[in-house]
């Protein structure tokens, strides 16, 4: 078998068998197929595309060609979530626990961030104490114990799709379809859980920028959950608009607390809830109308919070910040942005809003930056609220004085006030199981 | 300007402008766009095609990436010749002499062969003393006396192409029409000729295989040498069926001498005559009709093979062998290959033909392989020749005994006898001039 053919037969549109994908991946990852034969192949591919069957074929071997997490040590039905990275997204923050607390399990490892999306870790991270990492027998004690361990990656997960994903980053062939979808079940699948819920981000704010590509997306990855015996559903929600006020790490965890407690801004909790309650339907909890009662219930009786703060302190983490914010570091400047004119916020881009936190030191330019955790911003007003002149739009926190005029803007930049009020978007798109897509 | 970005324009079916052209090139050849950036860019290529603007622009900076001949010493027109390599073809050792002996100037530099199809410089060297390779006031003394100097390549000619087509050739990114053309002219432009006559091979020993492809080909090569000023026409010819009778480097020499005679193969005769016609065309010797009887005349008064003995001498060689062919070096092993039954050749596939001469040692396996050159064969029959049980189809010339039995298994397998006579088929397909395309 030589790559060369191989290259030659996608570049016409043939379908590759399961003994090539195999040669082709596993000659790449020994080195044995260099670079510039891998990125002929990522433009055919851009191109011409894959079978499904080519792509779950693709994302087994990806997923194989590092550790394959054994999680059978955890009683229950383990679920797994993934989001495709948005601004604000703490939502695993806050879904984990309720899932918990209704009887799922949740054994997850979480990224960190880079650029304008935050990471779960790093989040986490801003609980004074907490550890991230922990080796696999604490791991597993910890969710047979809570119900929930939120942990970084360890392990050699996917080494294929990590290689591969660097090459594509540089040849541009990141937005294709086949490549996103196999790239991210791949490591799904490597993380050993029996159910896997997709949150497909949709908008300006995500890699998927409209909803067809984004349902797309969404089937290809249910396709391959599925394929591979995972039980897979993917919900397709909005990132035109960032996800709840807070962006920046412990602004986050506060924001996520309060929608445990009860009181946290409408739009994360109404997505956090659906996104729970297709979790506890994955683990067999119910149909998704008795799975979000559950969910409500579990935020009503405290047990979702609850279960939060027993993780966390099972984790080394000190969890009486979770109970009195000021307990959180602090950041030392801060900074009001206000409403220069009368009227509605009808464009809010969520990537600008990402990358002002950025600017604050709430994320990393580079893998190697250090983040503030107290950094970060509140936002006042979204999308769609009316405004009035000196209406306070949004709170800078930071580190870094000089950072604030940046930050204000950015802003103003990205952020436009209109005469008339925008239409409403709806938080969440559609939903994709198995041979079905409901669009709501 | 950043690479990634070019690639994600030509993947989009965007136009490159010159600078991006120019910077694509220029960082290629110094290593700071690596191969895997190429690769990909090359794939975007092949799928999303170059306009002629591109195309003439990606031909100039690959030209100019390395030496540009200044052939001014050499008075009168100089025009050259490219043949896209076939097998038996012969005819730059027939239209080079036949054009300096009608006033035509030839400072033409050859490749040596490759694979199924043989190099003139390899040609030339099966005569004893022949020297290729001539410093540069050597070569234009030589045409400036004799009206022509074939030698081997010399100095740094369009390096550019050099590197991108080692990438191409394993990247699957040959068989792409913008590239090929860009490659030849580019080394055309850089040889230094004010004319370039292209021989566009079509059939299955070609690498274009159909006749459309083939003109589409030859219209981006005129477009590219009339875009840079140099008068430019092409010839679609045959190479379904090797060109002549003689396949192997003396053997060929031996052809070509017969055709100046005036008793070579008619069809290697009339595709040389309508070669040289247009080469007489380009570099104003009348207009194509008129240039082809000063091409015959030059046969019929012997003024092309005297010139041809000429250059030979003041190249060092023994021109006696060019008149007594027996002084050339002698093959030990001959072999022939009868008819076992009646018939007529119906099928003749020109690229086999081309491997039983490498198989009995006239061409390289490899860049390093050494070459015979008494080996190769004899066609005493062709595609659509009558032949019966008995007849002599082919003689075979070797050193290498056992390559015999080889040869004759690979030339059973690939010419078929049939009971009826198949159609015959044109030697020329058609001319392409600058705005004309004329098929006969």
């Amino acid at each position: 078998m030589r790559m060369y053919d191989l290259i030659t037969k996608k570049k016409h549109g043939e379908v590759l068998t399961d003994e090539e994908i195999q040669f082709m991946i596993d000659g790449y990852v020994k080195g044995e197929i260099p670079d510039y034969q891998m990125s002929s192949m990522l433009m055919a591919i851009w191109f011409n595309g894959m079978t499904d069957h080519e792509i779950t074929q693709l994302t087994m071997v990806m997923a194989k060609s590092g550790d394959m997490i054994d999680l059978s040590a955890i009683e229950g039905r383990k679920v797994d979530k993934h989001s495709t990275g948005g601004v604000g997204d703490k939502t695993t923050l806050i879904v984990g626990p309720i899932v918990a607390a209704c009887g799922g399990k949740v054994a997850k490892m979480s990224g960190r961030g880079l650029g304008h999306t935050g990471g779960t870790v790093d989040k986490l991270e801003s609980i004074p104490g907490y550890k991230t990492a922990l080796d696999r027998k604490e791991f597993f004690d910890t969710v047979n114990k809570c119900g929930i361990s939120l942990i970084g990656q360890s392990g050699n997960l996917a080494p294929a799709d990590k290689k591969l994903y660097a090459l594509r980053d540089v040849t541009a062939t990141v937005d294709c379809i086949p490549l996103i979808a196999s790239s991210i079940m791949s490591k799904k699948l490597a993380a050993g859980s029996d159910c896997i819920l997709l949150d497909v981000k949709t908008g300006s704010g995500a890699f998927m920028k409209t909803l067809d590509d984004s349902i797309k997306l969404a089937q290809t990855m249910v396709a391959i959950g599925e394929g591979a015996g995972r039980r897979t559903v993917a919900l397709i929600t909005d990132m035109d608009t960032p996800l709840g006020l807070g962006i920046g790490n412990s602004l986050e965890v506060i924001e996520s607390m309060d929608v445990l407690k009860g009181h946290g801004p409408a739009d994360l909790t109404e997505v956090s809830l659906q996104l729970a309650a297709n979790m506890l339907y994955l683990v067999g909890k119910g149909d998704p109308d008795e799975c979000r009662k559950l969910a409500e219930k579990s935020i009503e009786d405290g047990s979702a919070f609850e279960t939060f703060c027993t993780m966390v302190k099972e984790q080394g983490g000190d969890d009486s910040v979770l109970r009195d914010y000021s307990k959180f570091a602090q950041a030392p400047f801060k900074a009001e942005i206000k409403a220069e004119e009368d009227g509605f916020i009808t464009k809010m881009n969520a990537e600008a809003i990402g990358e002002m936190s950025v600017i604050l030191g709430a994320g990393r330019e580079t893998k190697e930056s250090d983040i503030d955790f107290s950094a970060g911003l509140m936002l006042h007003k979204k999308y769609g609220d009316a405004v009035k002149k000196g209406d306070v739009l949004v709170t800078l926190y930071t580190s870094k004085e000089a950072a604030l005029k940046g930050a204000e803007d950015l802003y103003r930049k990205s952020v436009v006030i209109g005469a008339d009020a925008p239409e409403k978007k709806p938080l969440v798109y559609a939903r994709v199981e198995k041979d079905l897509v409901e669009k709501y």
